[in-house]
C-alpha cells in the first residue's frame, strides 16, 4: 500500500506562531492561561495544560498572570479587560486575522456599515465583529445583503477561511445597493490551497484520512470535500482512532491534516498506518 | 396598426439638464459655445447652431465669450484652460458623470491606483480618466485586469451607462489580486431600465423603431438589444427616415428613443406613423 501525504498538511503560518507563542509563554510565568483554546487542536490543548497553561471561558476572577490570546482572536472588550486588569498579554491572534479586525475598526471608525463574510458564531468572526461600532452585520451569503438596513457606504471584510467566491457574490450585492463598496480581501489562501491539494490528492487515492480536531471547522471542511471526491475518507484526531479495516483492499492511501493539526500527531498517524502497513 | 411609444424613450436626467443649460446659455451671451456637441443629437446640436451656438473641437484661439461643458464632461485640461482664458463656463456635465470624475480624482489623491470600466474612446471615459494621475486604466472587462500592472490599493468607478455585469466581474478580477479594491458604483440605471422596457417592448410588437443620433452610443446599443428580440428593427434619427414599406403587414409598432433625443423628434415620429397609418 503506498501512502501519501499532502504537502499542505498541518499547521498554517498563523496557528504555527501561535502555538510557538503559547509555549515560549508557558515557560516564562507560571500563572499563564489562553484565552479560549490557543488553536482548534484539543491535543496541543493538552499539552499546554501538562505545562500549567489552563484554557479559561473568561477573564473573569483572574487578576494576576499572563494571558495568551488566542490564533482566532478575541473580543476588543476582552482586550480591554485585560489591559484593566494590568494582566502580560501575549497576542497570538494570527495576523491575517488583526488585518480583518483593524479594517474593520477603521472602516467603521470613517463611518462605513460593515459587512463581515463568515460565519456568525465563529470566534474568528466573533472578534472581528467587536472591533466595529453598531453597524457591522455578519452576511454567511450574497442573499443575506438583501435583508440588510440601507447604508450608503458600505465596507467589506472575510473570515479568513471564507471562499473567495462567496466574497465575490457579497460584494457583487453590496453593489447592487449602489453607492461605496470597499472591499479588504482578508481571505487567507492557506484554506484554498490546502483543499485544492486534497481534493486533488482524494481522486488519486482508494482510500483518504483526513487528521484534525472534531472542533476544527477547516478540518471538517477539508473532510467534506475530500468525501465528494472519495466516499471511502475518515476524519481523526489521532493515530489511535485509526481502524485497519479501512485499508482492505487499498492500494494508495492518501493523508491531509487541518491547518491546526501538530506535526507530532501527523508523524503518529504515518507511521501507524506504516506499521499496519508492515504487518499486513 | 397599433403604436406604442416606450414610456422611458429619449432623454435621461442628465441630458434634459445639459439642453436646458444650453439653451439658456445662448440667448444670454452671442459668443456661446459648446466644447464637443453638447448631446450626441446631430438635431439638438443644429437648433443650437441656429441660435448661434457652435460646437468647437477645441478652445484653441478663443479668447473670451461663453463655453458649455457637454453632458459626457471634458478632460480637467480643458476646464482649466478655459479658467486660464477666463471665459465664462455653463458646465453642463451630467452630474452622474461628475461624481465619476470627483471618485477619480480622491481615490488617486489617496494613492489608489484606479480602474474605470467603460469604453476607451468614448468622450465620457476621457473625461472621467483626465481627472485621474499617472496610474488610471480603462478597462472593457474583467480580462483588462489581468493585464495591469500591480497595485496594493485599487478604485474603482465606471463609465455611466456600463452594465452591472461588467463592472461586477472587473470588481471579482480585482479582489482576486488581494488587499484593497474600493468601488463606487457611477453606473446610471435610465439606460438599463429604458433597455429593460425596449426588450419587453421588442417582444410584443411586430416591428420596432429605435430613434436616436447615429454617434450615440446608447441608442445604437438600445438597437442592438431590440434587434436581438424582432428582427424587424430600424434606427432612424428623425421622421424623415421612416420607410413606409416597413410597416406592410405590421399588426403592431413599437417605438422607443435614446437617452439624447429631444422630444419633439418623438412626436415627429410618432405623427409620421400615425398619418401613414390613416392613410393605408
Amino acid at each position: 500500500m503506498k501512502i501519501i501525504l499532502a504537502k499542505q498538511a498541518g499547521f498554517c503560518f498563523g496557528v504555527k506562531r501561535a502555538t510557538n507563542l503559547a509555549f515560549e509563554a508557558a515557560g516564562k510565568d507560571q500563572k499563564t492561561y489562553t484565552l479560549g483554546p490557543i488553536i482548534h487542536s484539543p491535543q496541543v490543548v493538552g499539552r499546554l495544560a501538562d505545562l500549567g497553561v489552563r484554557a479559561l471561558d473568561s477573564l473573569e476572577g483572574l487578576e494576576t498572570g499572563t494571558i495568551i490570546i488566542r490564533s482566532h482572536g478575541v473580543a476588543l472588550e476582552e482586550i480591554t479587560e485585560a489591559k484593566q486588569k494590568d494582566l502580560t498579554i501575549v497576542d497570538a491572534t494570527c495576523p491575517f486575522v488583526k488585518k480583518a479586525q483593524e479594517h474593520v475598526k477603521s472602516l467603521s471608525e470613517a463611518g462605513y456599515g460593515v459587512v463581515v463574510v463568515g460565519d456568525a458564531v465563529h470566534p474568528e468572526v466573533q472578534g472581528i465583529v467587536s472591533y466595529g461600532g453598531n453597524k457591522v452585520f455578519v452576511v454567511a451569503s450574497g442573499e443575506d445583503v438583501k435583508k440588510l438596513p440601507k447604508m450608503t457606504k458600505i465596507g467589506v471584510v472575510a473570515q479568513t477561511t471564507q471562499s473567495f467566491e462567496n466574497l465575490k457574490n457579497v460584494v457583487g450585492e453590496c453593489l447592487l445597493r449602489g453607492g461605496e463598496v470597499r472591499v479588504y480581501n482578508t481571505i487567507c489562501d492557506a484554506t484554498a490551497v490546502r483543499q485544492d491539494e486534497a481534493k486533488d490528492l482524494a481522486s488519486r487515492v482508494d482510500c483518504m484520512l483526513v487528521v484534525g480536531g472534531f472542533n476544527s471547522a477547516n478540518t471538517h471542511r477539508l473532510f467534506e470535500v475530500c468525501t465528494e471526491i472519495q466516499p471511502r475518507t475518515h476524519q481523526i484526531e489521532t493515530a489511535a482512532e485509526i481502524n485497519p479495516a479501512w485499508f482492505e483492499g487499498v492500494e494508495r492511501v492518501g493523508v491531509t491534516a487541518g491547518a491546526s493539526t501538530p506535526k507530532w500527531i501527523i508523524e503518529e498517524v504515518m507511521n501507524k498506518i506504516e506499521e499496519l502497513n508492515k504487518s499486513d
